[in-house]
């Protein structure tokens, strides 16, 4: 099982944008096998923290899903709207 | 629904001795009442990072686990085998 955690950073101009487009992108990936949950999560205390937390069974459907159709359309566009780069960690789970 | 991502930057010489600490703060914690889910995992690119992703029913139940018993003895001796301060992020769920 494969957690993932990835952190954007959004322009505060951009924050509702951003989450149309993870709408798309979170209804789609659900449907991908292998997929476990695909969550998004806004920061209490910084709105223009907008968080995935997801999890995969394994790294190989991982790789599918970042050469999906929805992803590869819709990620680039997310891009465009960031304040910084995205921080991201891959886990396995220890405890 | 309160989801806590705490990443801890661990000194190398210290990450065994930080997850037996860990060990027993999520055996304690996961019997607290309003804990969904309080796991620990690990990044596959740099094993000194050591995340605890934390699921809680709401801010009142977190606030009464930050002044546990073991939360307050665990914590502070987990601290001192960190290489810098724990980044922690305070979610809500939004898709």
């Amino acid at each position: 099982m494969i957690k993932i955690v990835a952190k954007n950073f959004v322009k505060k101009e951009n924050i509702d944008e951003v989450i149309k487009l993870s709408k798309e992108l979170v209804d789609e990936t659900i449907k991908e096998e292998g997929c476990i949950s695909y969550e998004m999560y806004q920061d209490v205390n910084d709105n223009s923290i907008l968080t995935m937390i997801e999890t995969w069974e394994n790294r190989d459907v991982l790789a599918k899903h970042s050469k999906s159709e929805h992803f590869q359309r819709i990620v680039p566009m997310m891009s465009t709207h960031m304040e910084k780069p995205a921080e991201m960690n891959i886990y396995t789970k220890i405890l």
